[in-house]
């Protein structure tokens, strides 16, 4: 092909994406909840039904990808197996289980004209999803898309392309069976980047773009797009000790927020400790977080305190590390920590720990975070720690959305309004 | 200056206000209610005694605008008089006394580790307004950015600085005396192209934008800006006369949603009429649109029903004339109506006059647009009829805000997590 058939072509295949999407989700909205969850139900039987020829897929991705050179890490990502192929099956009922995400009025009054107001929660519509690695994402969006009634496009990675391709099939063929659209769900079969670039400036056809996956993959879309997105971006996130503290429960709670997984979005990064209660709680933790295998970087003050630490530079304190390194600052006030945050951090998650409860309360206040706690882990902001069922991926934006974003998120609303007769003056 | 010299001011200047907007938010929230209604009724009174100088500046603007040739209209829609300048403080004292958008969970919930969830409706943060003409939208706009929490960067238009600057002037001298944060509401002294081209950048810097003004603006600044943007844009709003429609209540809507005020987003574009009650609807309709200067453009088979009617070309259908315009077509069935509003449409407002309650709540659920009504007129579509108080546009957005948009849409939230040491399994 040349150059142009080759656009015109990526054009035509994503015009008839787009098309379908919509239709779709215009069918969607007409189905009640017990159909979403039906069909649900039926995806995930199938794909029990289906493990060995998934795990046989899989394995077509897992070799190209040790040709590639993978790392061992994004190998495991990728690789699927029949725990895993039963994990998705159970993700899928649990979101079929779960309360109608669009039930019920939001709000409801009746204004001075006589007209009858109602806020009423509906799907947003069609979703795009881009995401990288992990094919359980297939199965856990289209749980997510279908539950609250909204079409998704589906555009996975290069290297998962055929484990996603046969979770897809069965997803199709099981909406089929439930008497739902088969284009409720669509993998995107082409991997190369024109298809991708052409379904970024689709404004008119995709309502909401959610791009999961590494900065890099992040920035990629927001700079290309011209659909809203929703941005799963860094945690730069911090634990403040207050001096109030209960040194035991401080030490505690920062073990877990940086050790227990430390290449996730909602581990610490930085650990602010009031001048006060400094050389006590670092005495306990110190060692535990190096033995833990944490590298400790240091404020000038702090440096004094930690055997073994390294200075840290001005870039530490907004550095996401995804990694076993903690940048640690004493501070002189509760407030100095509030400006630190809000000045270094990234606003996901922040926690202050305290037995003071003003100064819990303004800390809670004043962080700007989209998640602020006091006296936990930060490691708690995602969908399932929160009680929503599900997850479809952690927002750092401002608006629509802020956090663990799950079914609720995934819906927008209109007003319906009922008159009789009425007209303007 | 050289250029170079000149982008790097631009640069400095709009760094600044940047800065300043976000130092006003941070301190904007942590006032209370009290304080900034309190602020909004010292402004409101500064205005009613700036009363005479504030029409000497416009007089600038005035002149000016007559020397450029602008319409009549234009003319109009910029000038202030005693009676506007009043109604700006009226505006400004009605959301000064609404309740606190910011009062209250909007939901809170336990989970099982023993944490409290709570979700607390927040400010966004740092608001960008950017409009044409109208000073009034000056004061207007402060009020609903100060009552909600949040700082704003006015970019008004180069036509309305001299009245803009005045109201501005008298806006910070008012925050001042109230004790709230002069920068909370800045206007960009700079009318050049670059400043706003610059200020669309800074997505750290401005949380939300909202472009009001002629399409041209809107997609213009949509195109620049990476700040995520509520459009407030298009409305190709119909009414459909459905068979069983009361014809007498059918025509008054009609007329009132067409000929009311033609040249705002509310009014109807298209006139969609079953085929069964055609002929009796435009019997009637037909003279009295036309006696109040009705272009009308009609489908094959309307066009016979209407003497003097012109055929509607395909663009007609999607066209938003915003004057006295209106297509007119001869649809056989409910669906084909929703179908044509939806494909057709802008998803702003959109009517069903009938008598068939089934009927009624078909249309008002799968037409996809941000208001529907029954029985009513689309011309109740803005913040007022809708009993907000206020307005600050009309969003053609899906996400965060659809329609009517006053101090709610203002909002965001941010979780609020209340811990006794909870670490993470």
């Amino acid at each position: 092909m040349t150059e142009d058939m080759q656009e015109s072509d990526t054009k035509a295949y994503v015009d008839e994406l787009c098309r379908q999407a919509r239709s779709a989700s215009r069918q969607l909205a007409a189905l009640t909840n017990e159909q979403r969850s039906a069909a649900l139900r039926e995806i995930a039987s199938r794909l029990v039904e289906a493990e060995s020829l998934l795990c046989q897929r899989n394995a077509l991705d897992l070799e190209a990808g040790r040709e590639a050179g993978l790392s061992s890490a994004l190998l495991d990502r990728l690789s699927l197996n029949p725990e895993r192929v039963q994990s998705m099956a159970e993700g899928l009922l649990t979101v079929a289980d779960l309360d109608d995400p669009l039930a019920g009025a939001i709000d409801r009054w009746r204004v001075p004209s006589g007209l009858d107001i109602e806020q009423r929660r509906i799907p947003i519509g069609v979703i795009g999803m881009i995401y990288e690695s992990r094919p359980n994402v297939t199965a856990d969006v289209t749980a997510l898309c279908v539950k609250s009634g909204n079409a998704v496009i589906l555009k996975g990675g290069k290297e998962a392309i055929h484990s996603n391709s046969a979770i897809a099939e069965v997803v199709t063929a099981g909406l089929h069976a439930a008497g739902v659209p088969e284009t409720a769900v669509q993998l995107v079969q082409r991997t190369d980047r024109e298809t991708t670039n052409e379904l970024l400036t689709r404004d008119d056809s995709i309502d909401l773009l959610i791009p999961r996956g590494g900065p890099g993959l992040v920035r990629a879309v927001a700079e290309r797009s011209s659909i809203p997105i929703i941005k799963h971006y860094e945690g730069v996130c911090s634990v403040y000790v207050d001096e109030s503290a209960d040194l035991a429960s401080a030490a505690d709670i920062v073990m877990n927020a940086k050790v227990q997984r430390p290449g996730v979005c909602n581990a610490i990064e930085n650990l602010l400790v009031h001048a006060e209660v400094a050389d006590r709680l670092l005495a306990d933790l110190t060692p535990r977080l190096q033995e833990a295998g944490v590298e400790l970087r240091a404020c000038p003050r702090a440096i004094k305190l930690i055997a073994g630490a390294t200075a840290a530079s001005e870039d530490d304190w907004s550095t996401e590390y995804l990694d076993l390194v903690l940048a640690v600052k004493i501070i002189d006030s509760l407030d100095e920590a509030i400006e630190f945050i809000n000045s270094e951090g990234s606003g996901h998650s922040d926690s202050i720990i305290s037995s003071n409860n003003d100064n819990a309360e303004r800390f809670l206040s004043l962080v700007d975070s989209a998640v602020v706690y006091s006296n936990a882990s930060t490691r708690f902001t995602d969908g399932f720690a929160f009680g929503f069922g599900a997850e479809i991926g952690i927002s750092t934006n401002r608006i629509h959305a802020r956090g663990p974003m799950a079914l609720r998120e995934l819906t927008t609303y209109k007003y319906v309004v009922r008159g009789q007769g009425q007209v303007r003056d």
